[in-house]
């Protein structure tokens, strides 16, 4: 297993590649309120966000080190990151939820305009009152989401190394799931052992576990589980997103129990085709456009997931988006998902999804490469 | 274990009276856009909000049914909540990813002001650049952060039974910790181990492990795992926020490895009677700072945590706040955290946790009582 966290060298070039981008946009700071973007540049990581009482801040000057704006619960655990600064106020404060201490902050370390992610794919970080009052002591915003995708966009190796990582950890998983799938056990029992073998293989946690089972096929990817038996001649596909030191995996795999029908084979290879020139068109100058199309092409339409795979990282999903229209152009270490999908009866689809890095030559695959004939279990 | 979901009833229950809330402050309609506001009418429950790529909408008219404006990725898990009403549209669409879809839909059902959650403890779904695009078309927006408060702050008997039944989850999990436990372990295996045992006990997923394990007690309670091996003397914390059918627990355990120091097993007993204070406490009429106030006679300092226990439900923290000041008055059918915590010395803090229901006669425990003496493991 590698090293948990990032050198301090990776955080402080991360920030200058961020200041560089701010200086060309005419940013006097940046202001970032979510867990990626925190993290990104200081190393915090805490599950702690799953609650959504407090604010957290983080102030990017044009130059010099991030400022910390944080609720003090915080304060012992962003102390051991590299960031020397660390301003808290006690949370929750319902009257002034640091909102008083961040203008402070905002006024003397980013006289000028302060960047905000404010754009497709961003959320903010702090109620909408609360940003209201900002813009209402005169801070004036602009939007940083094209900052933020282009600082994020390219991965490091090291950053590399962990997405790896947890790609064979869920390969692992994947690998055991005939042990834990068979005709007769609940789907909701085989998501939950499912979500036992990634722990058990090396996962810190477990975000994002969706799949279905039906049979010949399912109608839809996102659903939790129910309480259905497996079925012989279901589809069983189970899609994960887990978490080894910060860093997704997010990749599929489909099984049938028992016996499968021959439009049921012939979509899974299908699939797997379309994924192949996925692989091969996946390489530096193409766009995630041209991705999009290697795969499309081989396929009779795409149902409703609306794109065939997107960037992947520190979330789950990142941009591009694999989708006509996407003119992102690959570079190397950029990683992404290619995740293509297609209908091919009436309520029965199948997807198939694998993990991969642009290098110069082209897509190194991250995940254990799906067998091309769908798996029969039992 | 309850059957999954609820009664078309209770969703339709909750929708009126959300509208009753609605005609008394005016409001032409309500915007809802983050997952615990939007399962809570509808019972839409996916674990697919892990992508903050596409944004979801739930809009409730002053009079009949909310009408659900989605990616067309969610239409089928959708079509299958009570919801007769659902637009879609194929996400994502980074240049109109569903704001005219959502414009025309506001403007049809909601011709007046439109209620969002801006307020304390709320986020907006959707890019705040989407928001801007809604109040750019005239859309007039208001507070409606007290509404959501109030329509989420008593639960059903059919709510409080999902809260019960992941607490005795939680409940069976702790007890196997001194199977996972002992020196020699590394914290992070714990964990995994630890979120093992609640999947395997029952919990559909979990969302929240925190923890901590140090010589006599602990600095941090929102920290991941180290690699650090347990060792003689330590203090193990395990905080959960696990989750059965979109309902979570969330309370802790503390263990001490090997032996613990008189201080510690005295801070271990202190808060213990804390915790019993808080539960004398929590009574009908009581309000949050008075609960707290309860606790916190008992405990000399209370660290930088910030309050002493909370709501909740379908997040892991909901309002009220157990803290001076928050002078929510508490009513029958209430979930809320009682966490005293206090720092005995120098970076040494514990913390202890249990989740109760208010009754007419005073505080029901929906977590099994944790012993008064610190347990000692090995």
């Amino acid at each position: 297993m590698t090293a948990r966290g990032f050198p301090e060298e990776e955080y402080r070039a991360r920030t200058l590649r961020a200041q560089a981008m701010m200086a060309e946009q005419g940013l006097a700071g940046l202001l970032l309120t979510t867990e990626p973007e925190i993290r990104y540049l200081t190393g915090f990581l805490t599950r702690f966000w799953e609650s959504p009482t407090r604010p957290w801040h983080l102030v990017v000057p044009a130059a010099g080190d991030p400022v910390a704006v944080i609720p003090g619960i915080g304060a012992e655990l962003m102390g051991r990151t590299w960031v020397p600064d660390i301003r808290t106020w006690s949370a929750p404060a319902p009257g002034d939820d640091g909102v008083s201490l961040l203008i402070d902050t905002l006024r003397e370390l980013a006289p000028g305009t302060v960047g905000v992610p404010m754009g497709h794919e961003t959320r903010l970080g702090l109620p909408l009152a609360d940003f209201r009052r900002l813009e209402a002591a005169g801070i004036a915003f602009a939007d940083a989401t094209a900052l933020v995708q282009r600082l994020h966009r390219v991965k490091s190796e090291a950053e590399i190394e962990k997405i790896r990582e947890i790609c064979a950890i869920g390969g692992r998983a994947f690998a055991r799931v005939p042990e834990i799938a068979r005709a007769g056990v609940p789907l909701a029992d085989v998501f939950r052992r499912f979500q036992g073998a990634l722990l058990a293989e090396g996962a810190d946690w477990v975000p994002y576990v969706a799949g279905a089972a039906a049979p010949g096929g399912y109608g839809d990817v996102i659903s939790p589980a129910d309480e259905r038996p497996l079925a012989a001649g279901d589809v069983l596909m189970l899609d994960t997103g887990a978490l080894r030191d910060g860093y997704f995996c997010d990749y599929d795999r489909n099984w049938a129990i028992g016996q499968a029908g021959p439009d049921t084979v012939a979509a899974h290879a299908r699939l797997w085709e379309a994924t192949e020139a996925g692989i091969a068109a996946a390489r530096p100058g193409a766009t995630a456009a041209d991705v999009h199309r290697a795969m499309a092409d081989l396929l009779p339409g795409e149902g409703n997931v609306g794109r065939m795979g997107h960037g992947l990282g520190m979330r789950l999903t990142e941009w591009p988006s694999l989708m006509p229209g996407d003119g992102t152009v690959l570079e190397p270490g950029m990683v992404i998902t290619l995740e293509p999908g297609f209908a091919f009866a009436p309520g029965r689809m199948l997807v198939h999804e694998e993990d991969i890095v642009i290098r110069e030559r082209g897509a190194e695959l991250l995940t254990p490469r799906a067998p091309r004939d769908l798996p029969v279990i039992g």
